[in-house]
């Protein structure tokens, strides 16, 4: 194996794959990532048996060949090094890799000890615009659980029917939805893990391209530019939550989403005690959202920001940390806080963002 | 207690004092900020018991009075309020903040639970630039000890004598001094710990005026602007460092700064199952001072830069953390490595700097 590549592009392929590598890995090969020289082009894979990342450089290949070499080594190394070429060059479990004045011997691990990396049994493939998906995602990902006692509600839901796709999470107290178009006539129910969207997301990066959904059964692929990702599927049947929905509501409050959150800040460094607890009152009055934390030992805070009433007032108790990071997944000026009364879910969505809803469950204080 | 004052000068009061009072206090009153309305300011306080951070805003005092309240929820708190005029209103021990649409009752701990602040009881008294203490501080802190067993060496020596101030510091294995002139005719050895450094340097901040030094035999008082940072010094003798700083040597490799600090740190990689270990090597033949990392299990890497070479050539191996510290404390382009053979200390120094060497001792491998 004998090769040269650009610092730049070894680094970039680094940075897509190298992380999956650097976990808690039961098997010491998981620390290395398999670097292969096939023709034109160089390839490395890392993985840690749930998901495996795929990047291909382009490379000038004098002779081909594959090693594993330690991840975190490796993008560190070349991280550091100057841009312009590097030579790769392989003797036994040994890469030597000079770019300019830097020489150094790397002590690798031989690919056939490398595991087989899984591949999808089936044709099924759609595409969906880069940005579309790197912004859905990252509008529903935040509220899967991190808890595995229920597996399935860990999982990011991509429910493909009607050609739409319907992206969903829930941890069982606030829930995220976000439905977005598709040309494709599939139809199937895709449960990908949350832990591999941060890792898909990375991959996607700011292009601008199509990602390519390949699936079976059991995995998803996805592609987008140089780079493909496989993950595992969540086992499980995703639980029913469209009848949770309410449809219509008694009280709707339109505000500034920026003030809003200002606000849920300030009162919520008040509600560290009572474990996050705030409750917001729409005034008719005086034409008010206000947010006030319980009284604790430390004190108490109230706030509030004008808002366009629809409907009645009325009051509800809910998690300051779940509406920070809901508001935070809106990207329009206003939004609205609709609800019905004090024991039943807050909806938040905006009228510049159709297709995203995100549900939080009130606290029974 | 009563008063008017704005978002900006509070947050910056707190942002000077408050971080002392987050540590691990003893106290649960040293968790809070004493606050007390004087004629026409506001004085905030914050100590830990080993230095106190005092720092003066103006304020529109009604009714003048003091109380302590939470640090943390403090600086959190008036940090997110929007900028603009904050009333400041207190009843018993509960003080209500109001700000535009927010309003929150914090609860304090009244100020006679405060602990009374030492006091210098001396006249002494000198000035230095603001810039220059700062830069002098920074190039010199980091080489003190982090190790109690030696109080001693987990200070800053600040000696004063013939018209010039020398800092230095040293953890036995690396040694930092730096030269400043004054005016002033005093003749004294302050051991500051260098714990209050990165107070000190927090309160300097940008400030472009000077930095008023008052002490007596046990304290040092720094005053700058509205701040004011009193330590109490570390107890014992420095030690006559003077004679360890060799003032001949056989090797002097001029380089670029950056490219050392850079090839440093691509080999320091390779050097983590050593300890850190890398060797320097002076080559008259090429021009080179290359940099190598003993070979271990990870695999190994060599370096080198060009240089100009006074004298004869020779190698020396040191830490490689002890060096990219060092380097980052120099802001001029090239630097001199200079030593003598291979186990005495190593002196790093730049003719554009003069007044400031820092000091390795070689690892006996």
């Amino acid at each position: 194996m004998k090769l040269l590549v650009t610092q730049e592009n070894l680094n970039k392929a680094l940075h897509h794959t190298a992380k999956v590598a650097m976990g808690r890995n039961s098997l010491p090969i998981l620390n290395n990532i398999l670097i292969s020289a096939e023709i034109n082009q160089l390839k490395l894979v890392a993985t840690n048996l749930e998901i495996a990342i795929t990047h291909y450089i382009g490379a000038k290949i004098s002779t081909p060949g594959s090693i594993t070499l330690p991840a975190r080594l490796m993008q560190e190394f070349i991280g550091n090094l100057p841009s312009g070429p590097i030579d790769l060059s392989l003797s036994g479990q040994k890469m030597t890799i000079t770019s300019g004045k830097y020489s150094s011997s790397i002590n690798g691990i031989g690919a056939e000890e490398y595991p087989e990396l899984p591949k999808i049994a089936s044709d099924n493939e759609l595409g969906i615009d880069a940005k579309e998906l790197k912004k859905a995602l990252s509008q529903v990902v935040f509220s899967a659980s991190s808890d595995d006692s229920r597996p399935v509600l860990t999982a990011v839901l991509m429910n493909i029917a009607d050609h739409k796709i319907t992206l969903a999470s829930t941890d069982s107290y606030r829930l995220s939805e976000k439905i977005i178009k598709t040309d494709s006539n599939l139809s199937a129910k895709l449960l990908i893990p949350a832990s591999a969207v941060a890792d898909l997301l990375r991959i996607i990066g700011d292009s601008e391209e199509t990602v390519t959904i390949k699936y079976d059964d059991n995995q998803v692929c996805f592609a987008v530019g140089e780079s493909e990702l496989i993950t595992r599927q969540v086992d499980g049947e995703y639980p029913n939550y469209q009848a949770l929905v309410p449809k219509e509501f008694k009280v709707v409050a339109s505000v500034d989403k920026d003030e809003l959150l200002r606000i849920t800040k300030v009162t919520s460094l008040f509600a560290r005690e009572s474990a996050g607890s705030i409750t917001l009152t729409v005034d008719e009055l005086t034409k008010e959202l206000k947010i006030n934390s319980l009284a604790s030992q430390v004190g108490e805070n109230s706030a509030s920001t004008a808002a366009t009433i629809k409907g009645e007032g009325g009051f509800v108790t809910i998690n300051s940390r779940y509406l920070i990071e809901a508001l935070s997944a809106f990207s329009s000026k206003n939004i609205d806080f609709c609800f019905n009364d004090k024991l039943a879910p807050c909806v938040i969505s905006s009228a510049k963002e159709p297709g995203y809803i995100h549900i939080i469950m009130p606290l029974k204080s």
